[in-house]
């Protein structure tokens, strides 16, 4: 599968066609959301290949840096993301997609969580003198990595 | 203002001080969503300035990898994304603020839209067989780029 090439300013920001820009090194960011509420789960990177078995498989594959290499999200650990929506940004170098997010422990994290964010700042006012940028969790680990990633 | 420095793999990841991990060029990647509705907005980098400059204002400040140079969101439309919160993903190499999204027109993207994010793919099984990457537009443009970004 080849992408449409990218065109002009005028077409890539306000046409109707997919022009998605990978970059020198070949990846496009995207963002992940749950379809249902909205949450940011995570954060990764695609490739032309891994953007096209995410379409044609519906399961959210990136790529990734650290192994390099084609990875189909939940194929280890059964928490699969169903693509429902693919949306592109204004100068399309960046992915969003929304997903049902399913699997035993329905979580996206590979630290257990539902999201890869469930961490922020405790206080925006003490970080800005900073003094303290200390971290609240949001969130209670949803399985337990150790199980789920077992050594092979 | 200095950020704490990495340290450890399990500290980064599930410990409870913010550790950024700015990149080789200095910058990381930063999901903007609107924390009324979830709707994610834009997507944009930070250095250590424009991360240090959003929390003592409070303004969502990016780096303009085009313009190279500190992008106060707003400053020039008006629009500007006031922080109510931040989070960061499992290994801190990404930032998301929650923010309220302010102005005549209360959108985040320079063409006009809410969110840069205003169109999507009309059908992904179409796409899936490479044969129609047609984008559908979600929004109506709330101001006219013509009008608010005149030349000086």
């Amino acid at each position: 599968m080849s992408f449409p090439a990218r065109t002009n300013t005028a077409e890539i920001e306000l046409g109707a066609t997919l022009q998605p820009k990978f970059g020198s090194d070949g990846l496009i960011p995207c963002i992940t959301q749950d379809i249902a509420t909205g949450q940011v789960l995570m954060f990764a990177f695609m490739n032309a290949e891994s953007l096209q078995h995410t379409l044609t498989t519906k399961k959210a594959t990136y790529w990734s840096r650290s192994r390099n290499k084609l990875w189909c999200k939940g194929e280890e650990s059964g928490n699969i993301q169903w693509v429902k929506e693919l949306y592109t940004d204004c100068d399309q170098d960046v992915l969003l997609i929304k997903v049902e997010q399913t699997g035993a422990a329905n979580a996206s994290c590979h630290n257990g969580y539902k999201s890869c964010f469930y961490r922020q700042l405790e206080s925006l006012d003490e970080a800005a003198t900073g003094t303290n940028f200390k971290l609240a969790f949001n969130s209670q680990p949803l399985f337990d990595p150790k199980e789920v990633y077992k050594k092979k």
